[in-house]
């Protein structure tokens, strides 16, 4: 397993074609995914290990894909917290208790990653006999940020006034539940790993809407000790969007692929990273609502930017959007692995 | 007036203190214009020359700010189009008619600028008259793309698709809309300056969603024509959020000042504008949640990264937020010019 191109990539080691997944890949778009959908809410479907394999093989088996991520949530790792998620149709995460006040995480449950977040295990094994070796199964986890944002605004956010505010007016408590959250995420992807997960990423989505200076005292700390020792298990890949302008610390917090959105360049990225890290991306999802053809001419602009280094794992800048045709999506799978044989 | 700081900055010259104004800052977190806004809507405000002439100055007067900004909205410029626009109250604005093929551009109005938006150059003509040449006065219109999206989307977006979608698959449509609104700017942004209009703004606000590839090829010749001739009447601001990955692209386009938001460092991104462009920026606009102390803090970490070089106008990153209190956005400004004078 550890010669699969996109191990190699991970490694920086040369690939005989560029490797591809996308972010998402077992999702709404895709018409075997809603007919399981059908079936089981979406925490169900999370939450049953069999299932959830199922349609992270079934995307890989569809899409032609050179790696596999377990089928799962971010936000999985706050439940056991007692904090009221739930997922409305259509709609994203509402978190019933969110937590607005330093006294407020006196009633967040104290829980056991093994015993609360064992079926995610569960599915990491069942998703790798299913795979049979075919290709690379990520885990993954959201970060300290990221998951802090939706535990402290209770769902998604535009301009995240709760978290930065309580980052701002309650350090202290803001650090102590950072460095709770990195110790549960680190134990969460110990826990994949052992499962049998050849690769992680750190989901920090939402990271992007910081300030530098915001990041290194606040975060940087708390994504760092989430990674603690997680490389020399597995390769990690580091993940954010909008953060072009963090790149050097996101890299300081760990990772050895570090993940770049569309809205700059993948040469201007990768240079700015340091060439002695991998980097994932950078297409934008929503240029899969173009042509096969244009499809084809971005995935080549991109092949291009990285210039046969080795290193580069092509994935979209965030997400596959519900919306997007499945028929463009394997379009794109194709045209990278056809215009970067080597 | 070409001697006041903000002009002198917005070309490169030597102040004695670094000038700020702030977007937004005639808006619904100050109670005098809350007061403004019970006796009129905001489409009726944005109509009233002497009323938004009268919030105009009063931000400036309770702020200490060191440039105005007429008070209005970038989307009036669509408004003479017949699309429908309106602002429901705490929701942004709609359009009852997007535009989501290209025969839907058949049912655009045509108009003249002097006719259907010489209300915008009777407020500027009474701001000005108001302000007494105590500081200069912005005027501003919004950029081809940003303007697009509203037309396209029919109001705000999060991903953009129908805005791509457009763009990707009906080319020459695209070109053609953003090549009148293109038009209708320059037009726009003529009339602001012959009203006595002393610097103005081109808000680009969304166009940081778009890959450097797709702002080159379907974006800045529109920016650039929109501007054509405008710096030579008046300094010309480029503004936009989330455009680290663009600054080469946009300076390009046009612009003496080029915005800067606040997920980069400001001295990072000036180098990378290139130092013969003046820049504004670069607090977060959630950083005025913070405490005084905490906000003179960071204003200072700003002024530093600026290192006094000539050209840096003081802005937040983006508007201010509605929930804003008041008294710390006087504190930034006058922890800006104390901390700054030469």
């Amino acid at each position: 397993m550890t010669e699969h191109p996109f191990l190699r990539a991970c490694r920086r080691q040369p690939t005989p074609f560029t490797p591809i997944w996308l972010m998402r890949q077992a999702g709404r778009y895709m018409a075997e995914y809603r007919e399981v959908r059908a079936r089981y809410s979406f925490l169900e479907l999370c939450h049953d290990p069999q299932a959830a394999a199922e349609v992270t093989v079934t995307a890989v088996e569809k899409l032609g894909v050179d790696a596999a991520i377990i089928f799962a949530d971010i936000l999985l790792l706050l439940e056991p917290l007692g904090v009221g998620l739930s997922f409305a149709a259509g709609d994203g995460p509402t978190l019933a208790r969110p937590l607005r006040t330093p006294a407020d995480r006196d009633r967040l449950q104290r829980y056991d990653v093994a015993d609360a977040l064992g079926y995610v295990g569960d599915a990491v094994r069942a998703a790798r006999a299913g795979l049979a070796g075919r290709v690379p199964l990520i885990g993954f986890a959201g970060a300290p940020f990221t998951l802090a944002s939706y535990l402290i605004e209770g769902g998604g956010s535009r301009n995240y006034i709760h978290t930065k505010s309580f980052m701002y007016h309650h350090p202290a408590a803001w650090h102590a539940l950072l460095d709770r959250l990195a110790q549960l995420i680190n134990a969460y992807l110990r826990l994949q790993v052992t499962a049998g997960a050849d690769a992680l990423q750190l989901f920090d989505s939402w990271v992007g809407c910081l300030a530098p200076d915001d990041y290194r005292e606040y975060v940087l700390p708390h994504s760092r000790r989430a990674l603690a020792g997680i490389s020399a298990l597995a390769p990690v890949i580091h993940f954010g969007t909008g953060t072009g302008g963090l790149f050097p610390l996101l890299r300081e917090a760990g990772g050895d692929v570090i993940g770049v959105d569309w809205r700059l360049d993948l040469d201007t990225a990768w240079a700015y990273i340091g060439h002695d890290r991998a980097v994932q991306g950078n297409l934008d999802p929503v240029a899969l609502f173009a042509s096969p053809a244009d499809i084809r001419r971005r995935a080549a602009a991109i092949l291009q930017r990285a210039a046969g280094r080795p290193g580069h794992i092509f994935n979209l800048g965030h997400g596959i959007l519900p919306q997007t045709p499945v028929d463009h999506v394997r379009a794109l799978v194709d045209a990278v692995h056809e215009l970067s044989a080597r």
